[in-house]
């Protein structure tokens, strides 16, 4: 059995808290936060503080807090030589404070509040100092995904950096069609079965091979006619960059 | 029984007519294309030509080629008062010749060669100056799919510009993420249960709800870490742009 103390209430670490509930090879021991608010959500599931004294014994200190509070955070934990990960995209495994020994638990998904998530197929990245707790952290993710990556702190900054194209970006995206619709009087839902189609033709093809329209054919009558059309200053500027970034990868080819 | 001659052998002329070869109430009589080469794969299924003194009699006459020879074609049909459509998001219903019934049958979808897709949840957008010719191409869309809109030319260029945006654009983030894997080598297949999860959100929640991420909680310190990690300028360009219009985005809501 793996013992968990989990600190912090956010999207993250409920959505981990659920997940470890299921297993029977993880044990959530106690959840801490700085807020009393945050911690109901957790009273009669498990043990909570809102004190750092008061933190238990466990095999692992999980910390799901944002970004810029997960060092502070870290050198709060007055233990010594225990394992202490955060779960973080951006944040190199040497930030966290050296009292303890050293871990990161990055689940790549994002977390919407409300809307549960299966586990199972969400990548887990892990990364630890030593062996030994690189195999802990191993067992906790093979109890709640089937996806379990080994990646160091330079290539966890380029995957979230890569997911925030494919997510981020690519969400704003989605907003930019929605206006473009909004304002024609189209509805949305005309696009999404070809939202979902892109989105699974890349599994099984390449991004290179699977593009399609008007800049990969270069046809450059239809792309002013579009630019013209768009009157919004901003989607007029997305649609030349990444029409521009288009054509400038299958010149290459040539 | 709706006859079909189909002018074109490309992506989707041969998408449409191996959808209506599984239908009942729509027969593709005839095939007509420039090339005796197009033509090979539809020898032996219906009659083929390549000279328009040759087309026969039908109820639509379908021109399934590129945007820019779609109207010098349509010219050369020498009939009268026979319906003429076209199947482009791109061009205006009145641009067709007039020596024919005008009309529009396009269908909202990235084609691959060699892909196999099913039409029944493809929105078919339809258009036409008649109210007959509106129900023929109504009979037509509904005999391979279950989704027809009624979208005049204005909008249907509305909405062909918001699939690019949320299919070719999309598509070219995801070439973007490949590079940024390809250069610290990790796998792009990391990824891809998060762009799974990402098109298949916004089908419920909109895209304006759904955003996360440093853009959108205006996490200045991890953009500029972002944007100085990625070296390739066209990246950074990307990363700028979108950042920038996601914080603008929710700075109006403020």
């Amino acid at each position: 059995m793996i013992t968990i103390v989990l600190l912090g209430t956010g999207n993250v670490a409920t959505h981990l808290f659920n997940a470890f509930q299921k297993t029977e090879s993880v044990t959530v021991v106690q959840v801490y936060n700085r807020t009393k608010k945050g911690l109901l959500p957790f009273k009669n599931k498990t043990k909570t503080t809102l004190s750092f004294s008061d933190l238990i014994v466990a095999d692992v200190y999980i910390i799901a807090i944002p970004d810029d509070v997960i060092v502070g955070l870290s050198e709060k934990i007055f233990f010594k030589n225990r394992l202490v990960v955060h779960t973080s995209g951006s944040i190199a495994i040497d930030k966290l404070s050296s009292f303890n020994r050293k871990g990161v638990f990055y689940p790549l998904q994002s977390f919407t509040k409300n809307k549960t998530i299966c586990f199972k197929n969400i990548p887990i990245c892990i990364e630890a100092e030593q062996q030994k707790d690189e195999q802990t952290l191993q067992l906790l993710a093979k109890s709640i995904s089937e996806k379990i990556h080994f990646i160091n702190s330079k290539q966890r900054k380029a995957v979230h950096i890569a997911a925030i194209f494919v997510n981020n970006f690519v969400n704003h995206l989605y907003l930019k069609a929605t206006e473009i619709c909004n304002k024609h009087q189209v509805s949305f839902d005309i696009l999404k079965p070809l939202i979902l189609e892109t989105s699974q033709k890349i599994v099984h093809l390449s991004a290179k091979e699977s593009q399609t329209g008007p800049a990969k054919r270069n046809d450059q009558k239809v792309i002013d006619t579009h630019i013209n059309y768009l009157q919004d200053k901003t989607q007029q500027e997305i649609y030349k960059l990444l029409t521009q970034s288009i054509q400038n990868t299958y010149d290459d080819k040539l």
